[in-house]
This record gives C-alpha cells, sequence and structure tokens, in this order.
C-alpha cells in the first residue's frame, strides 16, 4: 500500500473491512448506531430515489428467531447484540437489478460505518421463503423486498459449541483471500 | 452526528460520499489508483466468489469516447482522467441479482477509497445498446457483464458551456437532498 497523506487510517479501514459474525454481548451504544445510520441515510442511490427502509433490531432473541429461518442466517443463532434489516422498494424507474445494485451500497456503507466505530459487522440474505416469514415477524407489508441481515457488535470469539464443520457457524465461514490484481486488472484495454 | 473518538473523519468520509462529476486536467498519481484498487480487490462478495474484473482508463480522450454512447454517461465527455469500467461475471452460483449487489459493494468502496485520498468520483450505467458498443472498444469479452463505469480525478469546477439544463450535464445533475431518518427508520417492529 502506498502511504497517500492523511488517507492511511481510511484506506485501512476500506481495505480491511470483514465479514464478523461473533459478538461480545455488550451492547451497542444508541450514539454509534446513530451513527450508522445517518451514514445509511446518506448512501448514494441511481436518480436519488432512495429505494430503502431500516428496521432496527436491538432485541438478540428476536435476531436469533430470524436467523434460525434460513441457513445462511443461522450464524445468528450464535448472538448479536443488533441488527438492521434492510427493505428495499422495487419502483416504477428502478427494476429489481438496480435495486439490488442500491442495496449493495447501502449494506458496504453500513458496514464500514460500523467498523469505523469499533464494532465487527457480518452480513446474510435471507433466502427461501425465510424473507416471507420475515416480514410476518417483522410487520413488514407484503410489497417490501426483504433479503440483507447485516448483524453487528463488539467482535468476539466463537464458542466452543458453534466452531468447527458440525458447529452452527459451520457453513460458510468466511472465506480470507482475494486474487491477485495480475488476475483482475486490465490497462486501457480488456 | 455523535462523536465517537478516533472515528470522526472516517464517519465523515463514509457521510460525505457524493457523485462528483467535474474534475482538473491533473492526472491521478499511480500510487493513488493502486490504493483504490487494492480496496476493491479486498471488497466482499457473497461465497467470496469475487465476480469481477477491472479496466482501468487514463486515457482521457478514450474516456470521453465512452461516456458519448449513451445519455446517461454523456457527463463523461467534460474530460476525467481516470475511469474504472467493471467487468462483472455471472456464474453458476450466482444469478444476475446477486451479482448486480456486488457490483454495488465493490464500487461503493472504489468510489470510497478515492474520497479518502481527496479525488472525486463519479459513477454511472452505461444504459442501452452501449455496454456492447464499451465492450467492442475495449476488447472486452461477450460474456462480461459491463454496466458501471466510475469516473475520478481530482475535484474541478463544470465548465460554462457544460452548465445549466441545456448542457451536455444538464441531464442527472446530482440531486442531494435525502430523506430524513424519521420516514426510513423502524425500531424493532415495522
Amino acid at each position: 500500500m502506498a502511504e497517500i497523506q492523511g488517507a492511511d487510517d481510511k484506506i485501512e479501514l476500506l481495505r480491511g473491512l470483514r465479514q464478523n459474525r461473533f459478538f461480545q454481548q455488550q451492547s451497542v451504544p444508541d450514539e454509534v448506531l446513530d451513527n450508522i445510520l445517518e451514514v445509511a441515510r446518506w448512501t448514494g442511490s441511481a436518480g436519488n430515489t432512495q429505494p430503502w427502509e431500516f428496521v432496527v433490531i436491538r432485541d438478540s432473541q428476536k435476531l436469533r428467531q430470524l436467523g434460525m429461518l434460513a441457513p445462511n442466517t443461522r450464524w445468528l443463532a450464535a448472538g448479536a447484540p443488533a441488527g438492521i434489516i434492510l427493505v428495499m422498494h422495487e419502483n416504477e424507474y428502478k427494476d429489481a437489478l438496480a435495486v439490488s445494485y442500491d442495496e449493495g451500497r447501502l449494506t458496504e456503507r453500513i458496514m464500514l460505518a460500523a467498523a469505523a466505530q469499533g464494532l465487527g459487522a457480518a452480513l446474510a440474505w435471507f433466502s427461501g421463503d425465510s424473507p416471507t416469514q420475515v416480514k410476518q415477524i417483522l410487520g413488514i407489508p407484503a410489497e417490501g423486498m426483504v433479503r440483507t441481515v447485516i448483524a453487528m457488535g463488539y467482535p468476539g470469539e466463537p464458542p466452543a459449541m458453534m466452531a468447527g464443520p458440525g458447529g452452527v457457524a459451520g457453513r460458510g465461514t468466511p472465506q480470507i483471500g482475494r486474487k491477485p490484481l495480475s488476475e483482475t486488472v486490465h490497462n486501457e484495454k480488456y
């Protein structure tokens, strides 16, 4: 990494963001969560349509309950002190692909705002029929599109019962490597 | 905004990111661009599939040429010293929606890495038939999915000929407001 004056800690935040799926029980202070939501609010979206709403959950039991609805989210059963469920809205100007892109931008901004304040965060998608169940549990109108949950809290260690290939967290433990730039960067032409 | 020790400048970066469509002619130093690509490389993606490649363009004339291919990108005609075209790949594990989400995450990381180093950046989607033309011009294989261009450089002012509703930049001048959190945040339940 090249050193650019005044930018190093910011670049390190951006470069260093990883999924963190295990948390201390300590709750997330209101002002930390407020900053995350404020960052989320200012996320850019095509046409500035801001096609999102947030359901903020601080009830760890409810997050466990939601997590158990689908394999992808089962790691939430290990406990997270806070989570944000994204509710996205297609509209006449924006199809599902465009909304998905905005959802990705929004997710990244939320994850980074958590990390900037010393939290760990992890995202998952509710798969299969679980979005319908999530909507029922949380009272989200049927027309809202629910897919992404972002859990957050101060980083902790996986409990022994969760670790290993047979544990709840075994499936989908984040892979950490990345392709080198030599495999993905083309200069001026492909 | 609440003050969280050591986090303020990072939160401000995250909260303050906006589209910047006009640039000084000054070129972007290699090390600045290297940092942006390094941040991009470490972006998270579902299943760590990293379904992306980057075409980095430092030829301002080529960026002008590409920009003129579609209305959405015509503001590139004002000149940008560098741009990154994202080439995305669907695969057996990931459909177009999932790739679009990853593309959004990637875009946000690139825009933020530019802003962290004092650059302005703006994204646009190539619309209509222009992705096919972009692929031809840049030699990108047909199976690659091309949609997003991110232009970047040191922020400048719009030239007089570009300003105003009749100018090249008139269409799609970014809107700057955002909904208040009271309209988008729900606590515990919708």
